[in-house]
């Protein structure tokens, strides 16, 4: 097992990386915690429900499983509300424990359900995409969408303990294997240009989900975000580059519905065209782009950005949380391993916006 | 003007108390505030709403005004989505800064939207009522309410500051002002008895809004508000004590439901059961309940509990976040001005838990 410490003013928590990490939760779950709830959906609590709650067992507490629905379209009022219910229902107090077993989703709806219930109560993410484990499950980002954007209600509350089991990937489809990929390589576009290297060379072992690659990629993603995390939990300033192709990625999911391309698809594309938006206006050298696209396209991720109209994308664009005033920012590239926020005039990343295709 | 200082790991801020605050809310708004959206209630927005915005349109920056329905009813999830449907409208960013212009209601709602909107945006308490004053805007207690319980969806979250305009109070109905009441004597009852003395020699003073008193009432409950919360903001321990009541008052206005009395009505009935019970179980003297019971009905609080029947009373008080397993944990004064918070044996509650009156 290897460990990642994340130290923010928020709190300071383990994530614990190995096989078998899923029959090990309990060592999580604080002595003095009442009862526990496992919030998860319907897909993973049928492949992993049974396991971890045999796991959590050992703890002797009462012990609740909330179901949501599986998809980024339950990231939603009503799901949280779901589980206010439940615990609400079952009288659980402000020293019960929410174990998030998931995705992205789950971790963020029951980060947020922790984080509101009772104004606070603990929780462990136990991540089950590859998405969630080197990227939403770290750094206590919480949050549900709202039907005018996407994560904009939500809140900084940090996890007891992140629980990572690279072996619960194996039941992943391929498609969501090359959306989590999309952070892994994200890590080294803005950050460390040496992983960016080795994520070209071990493209193949991560996509078939090679257990040597993928620990070594989980373990510096996590590293790379607990690093940036801690620096800066309530994004204030250097987190921010955590979001390099995400304001492209954010108009994509809400202009093309919540749902229709997953979240790490639409941040694949999303960093093709920042990568072009920083060639043309911070330097970024054009080999540096086509490696950030040739990468995006073998993990698997879309690199052509779907035609909404500029109009659209702009409007899309402006309600993201980076922006101050009326401009929009970005996470821009000077150089590969490089990443820093500018404010962009309109005019200029419009050339990049594809017109709604004509019928 | 005073000024009591707040300290609390969540933020260090002003309370500043005067007349004629509400004309100088503006020097509150920080600086690099890109916006300004008031929230208020329909009666407090068309009482001291322009007059409110006139004193904000000197900072220069936009200003957007939500006007929510007045009442406790409404503090919902619906009035939490109406303030964020208008701030995405306006696409407010993560530099705007609320301000709740109102009682309890609207500062719980608007705090909470405040610490969810973007994960969180800075928010300026203006109350309006005398209970708000003393009590609701000071520490950083927001929430909704949810059907199966007051105050259940939340967050801690510290306002910017808090300006508190005690002439405001004129225009307030009698019955809120007793309502305002019963949290002020409440600070005398659980850790200042000569202040308690002051209280019960200056009722008619306080009742009839006399202008020294009402400065002196809301100034000591101020300081010994930020005394408790600065000590323990997250009600780990002490802050609980200002619970005083409470357990009985939330069990009186959901099991009549909310809106029908007061909060701070029900506060004073639950402070005379909650003095009772302690005669029971920690020796307060008989002479201090009676002291209590007198005090709080010439406050003008109701002091005879609504008949909800025994069973229905103890189940709605098993849903209070203090509560711990299944016992009910009540705040308790072994003495008038020293309070400590313990379980107590159902069985000894329920004689002091009216029935329900037959037809």
């Amino acid at each position: 097992m290897h460990t990642v410490q994340v130290e923010t003013p928020g709190g300071h928590y383990p994530i614990h990386i190995g096989a078998g990490r899923l029959d090990a939760v309990a060592h999580s779950i604080p002595a003095d915690a009442t009862a526990i709830a496992v919030v998860t959906n319907t897909t993973v609590g049928a492949l992993y429900g049974a396991r971890l709650r045999a796991a959590l067992e050992a703890t002797g507490k009462p012990l609740l499983t909330i179901e949501l629905p599986d998809g980024e379209q339950y990231k939603t009022w009503e799901s949280l509300d779901r589980i206010f219910d439940a615990l609400l229902e079952a009288a659980l107090d402000r020293k019960a424990v929410l174990v998030a077993l998931g995705g992205g989703v789950v971790g963020d709806v029951c980060g947020f359900a922790a984080a509101c219930y009772m104004r606070g109560i603990r929780f462990v993410q136990v991540p089950t995409t590859l998405l969630a484990q080197v990227d939403s499950s770290v750094g206590g980002k919480t949050a549900i969408n709202h039907p005018r954007g996407k994560n904009m209600i939500g809140a900084f509350y940090q996890p007891q303990a992140v629980e990572i089991d690279p072996g619960v990937l194996a039941t992943l489809p391929a498609r969501e294997i090359s959306a989590g990929l999309a952070e892994v390589v994200k890590y080294g576009m803005i950050a460390d240009p040496a992983f960016f290297d080795w994520c070209e060379a071990h493209v193949d072992a991560l996509r078939a989900l090679d257990g040597e690659a993928i620990r070594h990629a989980v373990r510096r993603s996590c590293e790379l975000k607990a690093w940036v995390v801690s620096q800066d939990e309530r994004e204030s300033g250097l987190r921010a580059i955590l979001n390099f192709g995400h304001t492209f990625a954010h108009a994509i999911e809400s202009g093309l519905g919540y749902g229709q391309w997953l979240h790490g698809e639409a941040v694949g594309c999303g960093m093709v065209m920042a990568a072009e938006l920083s060639a043309r206006v911070c330097g970024l050298e054009a080999g540096a782009v086509e490696r950030i696209r040739a990468l995006v396209q073998a993990i698997g991720c879309p690199t052509l950005p779907p035609g909404l109209g500029a109009g659209r994308w702009l409007d899309l664009m402006r309600v993201d949380k980076k922006n101050e005033g009326r401009h929009i920012r970005y996470v821009l590239l000077p150089a590969l391993g490089r990443a820093e926020v500018r404010a962009v005039d309109d005019e200029i990343v419009r050339p990049l916006l594809p017109d709604v295709p004509q019928a």
